[in-house]
């Protein structure tokens, strides 16, 4: 199957199980679902779960299996969203071109959304019928990975790290601090969890963490790159806005031509790290392609 | 042991565990670490731990099993605390006497502090070396049952149609709608999963679910009533706060006398709920009388 076919039939299949995984509209409190709700349709390229999935089916696992737990990786991707954009944080009135949570819904509503969704997430992660096919004891594993990731010694870390640094002068191992916390440690742990809801070998699980760790830097080094380069259209926030800010990124550090050589750097390890998968680990070369190359 | 001295034992035990739980505060991000610290910190009553550790003592169980159990309850009770007090929400500047961790360290830090205190109690409960006597599978029950209580169907969702029904006219299903889920979820949770963890037989847990449901919004009330008859000092905010608000209380809808009555009325209830379990219920009803009781 071609990578896009492929990207498209995973991610109907993950927004199916969210919808069905989430509060309907209507059920009470009405406004509080509907706020759930719209963040996580808005538009995501549910890169995460595609990253689960693809690492579950690299060691022989199925899709199925992994579904559930791919849903709660990104409910709380979408929450970090919700909390990033509130004024008092990034303060963005528009992601992917739409309305930003709390612009629709107010502040209070918006913070509250993503509190519930990072609670269901754990929730639906430890719910047996959602993942009767996993073992409790890789749940629990599961569930722990995820939260280190989440936490303050992940993406909440990376967010205050970030906040910091912001307007001030910084260095390349704070912007690394960063980058493999604020978004690489989610990345990473979508590969880590796939990998053992697969049931992969150890060496099979320590590749795909190599791979993991080198996509989570990548993917970030290539977003701030399209901040720059980018066309305002196609990733539907203000191009530009990170410099505006005095943010912490790569091209601001090194400039552009060095932020894409070390993107082609990250995305070489990520393909070499793959090498004991053999033909299994075809997809996720691709997957490093496509979210790397987009950039140069 | 008498009540004063169980309650003192029980809380130093607890808090002891907290401070072990939680990371240091020079670890980096160590302004996080202090803002998590400094909620966790700031002299709660440990209600909820110590209601967890009676009703797993209740069914047989020994405190150590559940002590990790009770820190993750009261991480994901401070952590809606401090998103509580933020300025979107019900914007307060003291809580129990001191600044609110917004004011002490800014709005995005106290809104993280608490995302990665949620974060971190579900990672905690999932913890294998922390919960090391609990098997997998009860854990992942813990787990499912605590994220339904602090979800949109429980905690949160209480908070969202408290915002709503602030300053507008409430009636008291509504009211009960709010303190059921508000606050009685997480308390009845704590005391089913205190109850799960020590082994409880179903005829066990059936009781003590009653007596969670009567005490947890029995608490309710007896806030609402102490907010109006309290002394500052002692309750460490506001008095009459939530009337200046319009807040949907008890007292605003039947009046102090009829509030007291159904406070009483819930306690009877919990009380007699603890009749299956016989001598081993004695703690439990001191606690109801304790949680109660001072407000007449």
């Amino acid at each position: 199957m071609e990578l896009s076919n492929y990207l498209v039939e995973r991610t109907a299949l993950v927004e199916a199980a969210l919808d069905r995984f989430l509060p309907r509209e209507e059920i009470l409190p009405a406004r509080l679902h509907q706020a759930m709700r719209y963040s996580v349709f808005a538009g995501g390229k549910r890169i995460r779960p595609i990253l689960m999935i693809a690492a579950c089916e690299a060691v022989g696992g199925e899709a199925a299996q992994v579904i559930p737990a791919a849903c709660a990786m990104e409910m709380i991707h979408t929450y970090s969203l919700i909390h990033d954009d509130l004024p008092a944080m990034d303060d963005d009135d528009y992601r992917r071109g739409r309305l930003t949570n709390h612009k629709v819904y107010g502040e209070a509503t918006a913070i509250l959304a993503g509190d519930a969704l990072l609670t269901q997430a754990f929730g639906l992660l430890a719910d047996a019928t959602a993942l009767e096919q996993v073992p409790a004891h890789v749940r629990l594993q599961v569930i722990g990975t995820i939260a280190v990731a989440a936490g303050s010694f992940g993406m909440v870390g990376g967010q205050v790290v970030d906040m910091e640094s912001e307007g001030h002068d910084f260095d390349l191992p704070t912007l690394e601090y960063i980058h493999t916390h604020k978004t690489g440690a989610l990345i990473l742990a979508s590969i880590t969890t796939g990998a053992l809801i697969g049931g992969a070998s150890a060496e099979a699980a320590r590749a795909l963490e190599r791979y993991g760790a080198a996509v989570g830097l990548a993917f970030q080094i290539a977003d701030d790159i399209l901040d720059i380069v980018g066309d305002q259209a196609t990733i539907g926030k203000d191009v530009g806005s990170d410099e505006e800010r005095g943010k912490a990124t790569y091209p601001a550090l090194l400039g552009l031509s060095e932020a894409r050589g070390r993107a082609r750097e990250l995305r070489d390890t990520a393909l070499s790290a793959l090498a004991p998968l053999g033909d299994r680990g075809e997809r996720l070369k691709q997957i490093a392609h496509f979210i790397i190359d987009r950039t140069f």
